[in-house]
């Protein structure tokens, strides 16, 4: 009998209503043959709610706390799916991060999955029952309660999957799969029926905000074939597996887009690796997420440093980096209102001329473009915020996305 | 340092007001040189409220899963009462009933603490810590959620206090303490300083609902000295320890009152244990607790039983007995409106004449007395209930339970 993990977000399971929903729906599954483990969030708005209650008792809740709060949150969620289940005639049982023996490492609030004992998953598995699994949360090897951070419960069901050895993880959420652009932005984005992890990997770390990039990470590295689809309708969605000869032979997969991007540039510093070290050591102290960096060298042994990250970050960039710049005698120039568009596409690995062609076609549209990185499958370059859109739409058409490649 | 364990129900952390306020009080005990352990339970109205989520989604939940649903209530007030502490400067910690190592047997929404294995306890306090423990839940040998059914913060307490052999277990409530009757009724009402566990038992199965019976009885065979005072002033309370010859040298402690009582009378069967264990059986098996008992025999062979329960059990109790009715050829005969009235005291082991004074009081108030039970340190009646505060109040008064003994 295919064995069945499916993940379902806190939106899906927001209200009684909305349980009960989720619950027909693996009652179905159930129903055409299938053993079914649901791995579930806290219902939308409880762990909001709780974080508001802990910061009125503590402006810096403790994290060992937090973690014991917020995991309730799921824990009630587990118990009211299966409920919901019973209630239908479908025998299931609930198990929490440690029932389910999901042990993490790492700090409070940020706990990574290091092993998982699935014990109790499998003898009620055993008993023909759907199990419903808390996501987001696990227990030390001491048996403290760990959250797993953001997007914490895509990666219990990716963890869960690979080691009850699922014959496939469904991330069921409130978007019908991973397009080629976004649909809103991008009239005729295409669903894609599959994807390699690279890709996602890609995807995901350019701003199309399906997935945390920690989960893609940890199914390629345990090879969890997955298929984010949605929680709202039955339409397959988009399988992300191991790159393989059959998939859709394409050059550029998607375009993604990422906005509120904001560029800093440190000037006239000294052209050395201790110089950029002591740069991006203060950011990384200050715990500023940098995404792109290109630096500079001129003839006279001065360089400069760019990077870019969220525009909500700026303030605090120019304050770590303030310290700095009396010693190096070096200036900071910054700007704000751009954003990222990335294309991404295992096959431009032997294809050339990808950045010829994307460029051509945002020079014809007169866009502008300004720091350039690259990946072996990603090529990225900042835009005027306000001229993003626009881009994505001529680079999209440039590659033809909208069109379902011939085999 | 002195070791003490506190108790604070659901009331008392009811908001993030009431949660700082306990945590003041934690604070001020701890500050005193006192190393504190305290047992919470949810935050008043929130079991309440995942009922009613819970039956929304099934009529009869599967108590595994209320199980699971309810202890995440505790595992909330837990950690936002350490969040108060920490926020305080009180270094604090949680723990879950699993955490605290409380092992349950029996059944789910009705455990049993089996024993408890307190590490964590143990090593947060050694680290200087406040301990928060989470009240009303344990696991089972097998990792399964349990939780202890009504009063079962309580037992957590007076349990883990035994566990970890603390000086003093208090339990903080809405009461001052326990009085010679209750004060709304009795205007001279005294509350007592000291209280016999055996004493504290018939007070708390005649009405009393100061405190579960089996609470009680851990707190006796484990020799758990505990106090009940309230969580609103510091008001000493009522120390409930093992009789000793200095406790106040009275023949009765006290008078409870149990309102809404009904009589239910099987007449007319045959007058052997076969029938009575019939009826017992049947009532036990609707799950109706029936209170005093009392059998009559005649001289024709035949005989009748009868006994009291709560009114609202009344019609439950009449549909159990219908199926003997025909086979025994007996007859049921029914009284509501009536209350119970108990004295109690360990001085009435040695004192006879009790049971004459208490009539006496009764007859010259000319209240009409029904059904009489007794144990060796209780004798209960039934009254009309229009009389049962007028009752109350004349053998208060028969006993002089108003003023304090002399030594």
């Amino acid at each position: 009998m295919p064995l069945i993990v499916q993940k379902y977000g806190g939106t899906s399971v927001g209200s009684i209503d909305r349980i009960r929903n989720v619950a027909s729906r693996i009652k179905k599954l159930r129903d055409e043959g299938n053993q079914v483990v649901a791995v579930v969030s806290a219902m939308g708005g409880v762990t909001d709610k709780l974080i508001g209650m802990a910061n009125e008792l503590n402006d810096t809740p403790p994290e060992r706390e937090l973690d014991v709060l917020l995991s309730s949150g799921e824990q009630q969620s587990i118990a009211l799916l299966s409920m919901a289940l019973e209630g239908m005639g479908v025998p299931a049982a609930s198990v929490t991060g440690r029932q389910a023996g999901i042990f993490t490492t790492g700090s409070h609030t940020r706990g990574r999955i290091d092993k998982i004992e699935p014990n109790m998953v499998h003898g009620f598995l055993d008993e023909g029952r759907v199990v419903i699994v808390a996501g987001f949360q696990g227990i030390t090897e001491d048996g403290h309660i760990h959250t797993l951070g953001r997007g914490g419960s895509d990666l219990t069901a990716i963890a869960v999957a690979a080691a009850i050895n699922a014959d496939l993880c469904q991330i069921l959420t409130d978007v019908d799969g991973v397009y080629t652009s976004d649909p809103r932005v991008v009239k005729d984005a295409r669903k894609l029926p599959e994807l390699s992890y690279d890709e996602m990997l890609e995807m995901a770390s350019s701003g199309s905000k399906v997935m945390q990039s920690r989960s893609v990470e940890f199914a390629k590295k345990f090879g969890v074939v997955f298929e984010v689809r949605s929680s709202l309708n039955d339409n397959p969605g988009t399988i992300i597996t191991e790159e393989h000869p059959d998939m859709e032979a394409v050059v550029i997969r998607g375009v993604s887009i990422e906005r509120s991007q904001a560029r800093v540039t440190v000037q006239n510093i000294p052209d050395d690796a201790k110089s950029a070290a002591q740069i991006l050591g203060a950011l990384s102290e200050a715990e500023i997420n940098i995404d792109m960096i290109v630096a500079n060298s001129s003839q006279d042994g001065r360089g400069r440093l760019s990077f870019t990250m969220h525009t909500n970050d700026l303030g605090r960039a120019q304050a770590a980096l303030q310290p700095l710049l009396g010693p190096l005698n070096a200036t900071v120039e910054t700007e704000a209102g751009l954003a990222k568009l990335s294309t991404v596409g295992i096959g431009m690995r032997s294809h050339s001329g990808v950045a010829a062609k994307m460029f051509e076609a945002l020079a014809e549209a007169n866009i502008k473009t300004g720091m350039i990185s690259t990946s072996e499958i990603k090529i990225a370059v900042t835009v005027e915020e306000t001229q993003i859109e626009e881009a994505a739409r001529v680079v999209h058409t440039a590659f033809k996305l909208e069109s379902k490649p011939c085999a």
